[in-house]
């Protein structure tokens, strides 16, 4: 109960007021009516300036991201949902236990709060579906035109329990697979199609998700995983170029093997885009030694997030860490790393 | 090495392009040649979407701070030094050793890469003169007039390994006796200042400074301390309130006991403002019973962020929750939030 009341903020109609975030009564109101309502637990309920959360026995994992997206709602997902996505995603690869998040929003005077709590809402929505907790927050508000709309940086952290496990970009090794849990280029197309109002006959979704569950299982049955990366921005080609890069290793894709829906191929034909430098939000590239990649994608395709996963090629000896495309007649290219800007504020 | 060489970024002339933030090779060199470059460590360097760290057995602590603050460079630090402090102090607030830090960047395009640099730098000397590392990044580029600058979200992690302590809002009780480690309002002045051109006689710095070092010796020699928290947005009147409104409890506070400098005591007067509702970045509110008020104090006052600590007031029984200021003339008035907005983007 707390004492001097203060008039319950007008969820429908209000917006966000500089008050928000001065560090007095109203932002402790927006806060509480907002932020902690739609994210729920304990730990930000207690109010304290840090939360103390409970971790099992291991080696601990962190990873950050900031999220900007344009537009902040698209087909499949909106940057509420794609902020635990992200950083989910990055603790995942790993292989760790996602546990807690935190979330830090920068928001622009004069932003609906229907729609904050619209997108509040689908981080919690987001975060519990995760199994993950938002256990403490941060809310900064700058003057009109000071932003575009509303930032979330989210940071997260996660345990890794299984002292086998060891999982990183550098340990690639000639001979190893390449497996891709599904479709490329879905969340870019999706994003580009609702900028450029592109319509196609079936609506391109975005393919954000929390890969947390999938990976749990891929770790479980096969330890010996060596890289796990999701390939967003400057998809599957900028991500096997870091691979490459960092374990000094070359690596071979044969085109015909890797996943494209229709549409996406058909909208990057339109578009001039190879599908291969798209970003992605809920797909991961995974390696692993030649005798466990049966197994691996087994269990990948019991998964409903990897139902579509494939082997996609394979890890080379080269001390020029090139990666190559073995087109589907036959031929070799390079697939070289997004040069350039292709698509600002995908994520 | 790396393979298909890219030239090395101009830092003294070049400005920050779309590219930087897409997900390719000039993503890659930026974040190798600003951000590994200044911020060091191995974590950062190997290159991975998350990062292994160590933490010793104990009970986990996380926070998180965006920081905005204009202008960006100010007397006695910058969005870097201060980026850091904030999560750190955060964290700290609870009694924890601080381990290790994410910082999640969002620039505006054409921001100049020299600036950059130096407030990577500032943040990469300000982690560790705190003795933390910083692990994993972030870093997004939205399109001129995107945001103002650069926004810098923090999050960070610190273990509790003394199981004695429980330090939290809602534990203050009658009779407990409030500590302050210094003057306040120093930061808040010092934007301000340098926001207005004022000229004063003295110039007023921040006191922006990580507390994690004061808070470790504080717990070790008294670890029945019941509540820290750092005076940030609303000043000291806030921090009250706050904790007054989770514990359930009234406080007395002695005017005179409140260490303000006299320029900036001037400044106050001259702008119409109360020290107590102004910010600080390097100062923090300490509640411990009675009985261990005076060997509090002893090891504030030994340590270089502490010398000005003073005991200000005491916890009163007070379902009313009143925070009250008994004024150097004897009366009293209440302490209220901060009502509106006094200074926005002020960390
Ligand atoms: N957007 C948000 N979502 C969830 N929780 C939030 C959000 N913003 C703040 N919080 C929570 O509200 C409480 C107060 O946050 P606040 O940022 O005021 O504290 P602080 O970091 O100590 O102050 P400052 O940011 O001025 O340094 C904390 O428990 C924090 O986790
Ligand atoms: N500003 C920065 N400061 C320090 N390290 C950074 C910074 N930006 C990125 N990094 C580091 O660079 C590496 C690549 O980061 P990147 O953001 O590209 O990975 P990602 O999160 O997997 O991709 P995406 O952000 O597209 O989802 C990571 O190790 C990350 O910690
Ligand atoms: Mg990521
Ligand atoms: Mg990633
Ligand atoms: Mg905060
Ligand atoms: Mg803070
Ligand atoms: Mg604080
Ligand atoms: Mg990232």
């Amino acid at each position: 109960m707390p004492i001097r009341p203060f008039p319950p903020l007008d969820l429908t109609h209000g917006r966000v007021e500089m008050a928000h975030g001065a560090g007095g009564r109203a932002m402790a109101h927006l806060i509480q009516q907002v932020f902690v309502t739609a994210l729920g637990g304990e730990a930000l309920a207690a109010g304290d300036d840090f939360a103390r959360v409970t971790v099992p026995p291991g080696r601990l994992v962190m990873s950050t991201d900031g999220h900007v997206v344009t537009p902040r709602v698209f087909p499949g997902g909106d940057i509420g949902s794609l902020a635990v996505h992200g950083t989910v995603n990055d603790v995942a690869m790993s292989g760790a236990r996602v546990l807690h998040l935190t979330a830090g929003f920068i928001v622009e005077e004069g932003f609906p709060l229907a729609e904050l709590v619209a997108i509040a809402e689908s981080m919690g929505r987001a975060a519990r579906e995760a199994g993950v907790g938002i256990v403490a927050g941060d809310t900064k508000v700058v003057e009109r035109g000071g932003c575009d709309g509303v930032f979330i940086t989210t940071a997260g952290v996660g345990v890794l329990t299984d002292d086998r496990l060891d999982i990183a970009g550098d340990l690639a090794r000639p001979g190893d697979v390449l497996l891709l849990s599904g479709t490329v280029g879905d969340h870019g197309i999706a994003i580009l199609s609702k900028r450029e109002g592109l319509a196609f006959e079936t609506p391109i979704l975005s393919d954000s998700a929390a890969l947390n569950g999938l990976v749990a299982a891929m770790v479980a049955a096969v330890p010996e995983i060596r890289v796990l990366r999701d390939p967003t921005r400057g998809g599957v080609a900028a991500t096997l170029n870091e691979i490459a890069d960092q374990s000094g290793v070359g690596m071979l894709v044969r085109e015909a093997a890797v996943p494209v829906r229709p549409a996406v191929r058909g909208a990057c034909e339109l578009l001039g885009l190879d599908p291969l430098t798209v970003a992605n939000e809920g797909k991961l590239i995974a390696i692993c030694p030649p005798d466990r990649a049966e197994a691996l994608l087994t269990v990948m395709q019991a998964h409903p997030l990897g139902r579509d996963a494939a082997i996609i090629g394979a890890v080379l000896a080269d001390p020029d860490r090139v990666v190559q495309l073995e087109t589907a007649l036959g031929g070799r290219r390079v697939i070289d790393w997004l040069a350039g800007e292709q698509l600002p504020r995908i994520c």
